[in-house]
């Protein structure tokens, strides 16, 4: 059995007049990412741990931000896509732990929702996919609502 | 076998007229960490490194900053319980590796003090638990000593 | 078998005078990193993640910036290094993945170089090493220029 180990970091600014999407899920804010494709950070970083385990590159270079292809894209597909790239290797995902930066607003709410979402797109159980959140206590770009961050790590092994 | 991965970030700003707790350990400094519990940052990273292996929420989730029983509550306790959580699971930790993020003072004369604390409370040999540190050479909010920030992986395995 | 994890972070500043090393290749660029060795960052952060997993301590320990041995050190000699003592206590490495942040220049036509150079080192096969790299949306101080950072994880196993 093989066993991988990967991670991600993204981050994107807050402004208005964009939706705020994380985790797949479309959240009551104010301001929203900005970016080329929805600006989801969540799965941005998700995208980039699998990649990373199996070293296929990063986001940028499946999905460049200067493509029409992949403007405005729901990176739900992205993920889809970054998934197939590590089944198509012989590879699976054990399990996923992400932490999401934020200041505002509360995601509670929604952590669950995100999770079904990310488990369904890597064909895990729920409880393999895990997201946590905390803010940075007013402190930096993200305490100042200026942008937000995640990061996430990923274990896969061999199917 | 079962093996999973946990990662976990916290951030708390050093103010006057507060005890600095790192790892458990009481750190001589003219600031301390600003927090609803004793802002043991390091601590808080490696709570939410394990609960987050297993997708058992987060540190605010199970110890609520809202919550009066948690009010300047030693984390060596929320660190005990949040290893009470994995064992019920049927989960053990293999290692935890983390990295605090700050500029003053030196931490090094405390490291294998705080590594003794964490390894008992989570029952491992002290080789399984790795702190290191690093400043952020004088850049951002750690940088300008208005606040601290601890990085934890961790490895888990069905007992 | 034994398995292990670990992490490392590493920041240096962005500086005119100074050579821009990276992953041990000299990257074209009007500024480069500030510290005592090259400030290679992204080898420090592999550095501190293959020490960290098996609990030996960090770069600061075993490489001080105090000592004149260190001075304008190739941090591909810290690397070699950090890796004779793991091999040392037994381990090899499985994989490596990592991120850059970096505002400029673009590091992709530096990466498989960088790949190939880490691989060597660490005796893996060049898919044993990840680099991925994001900016930061040109927040913090990363996003004005003044400073990079690189995160890594590792995987290792007993021989
Ligand atoms: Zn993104
Ligand atoms: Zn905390
Ligand atoms: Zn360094």
């Amino acid at each position: 059995m093989g066993i991988r180990i990967g991670q991600g970091i993204d981050f994107h600014q807050l402004v208005t007049g964009r939706d705020l999407w994380i985790g797949g899920i479309k959240i009551e804010h104010e301001k929203g990412g900005l970016g080329h494709s929805d600006a989801d950070v969540l799965l941005h970083a998700i995208c980039d741990a699998i990649l990373g385990a199996l070293a296929l590159g990063d986001i940028g270079t499946h999905f460049p931000d200067t493509s029409a292809e992949f403007k405005d894209i729901d990176s739900k597909i992205l993920l889809m896509r970054s998934y197939q790239l590590i089944k198509t290797k012989g590879y699976r995902v054990v399990n996923i732990d992400a932490t999401l930066l934020l200041e505002k607003p509360k995601i509670k709410p929604y952590v669950n929702a995100m999770r079904e979402v990310i488990a369904n797109i890597l064909e895990l159980p729920v409880d393999g996919v895990s997201i946590k959140a905390t803010t940075m206590e007013t402190m930096g770009f993200v305490g100042r609502e200026e942008g937000l961050s995640a990061h996430a790590v990923a274990l896969l092994e061999t199917v």
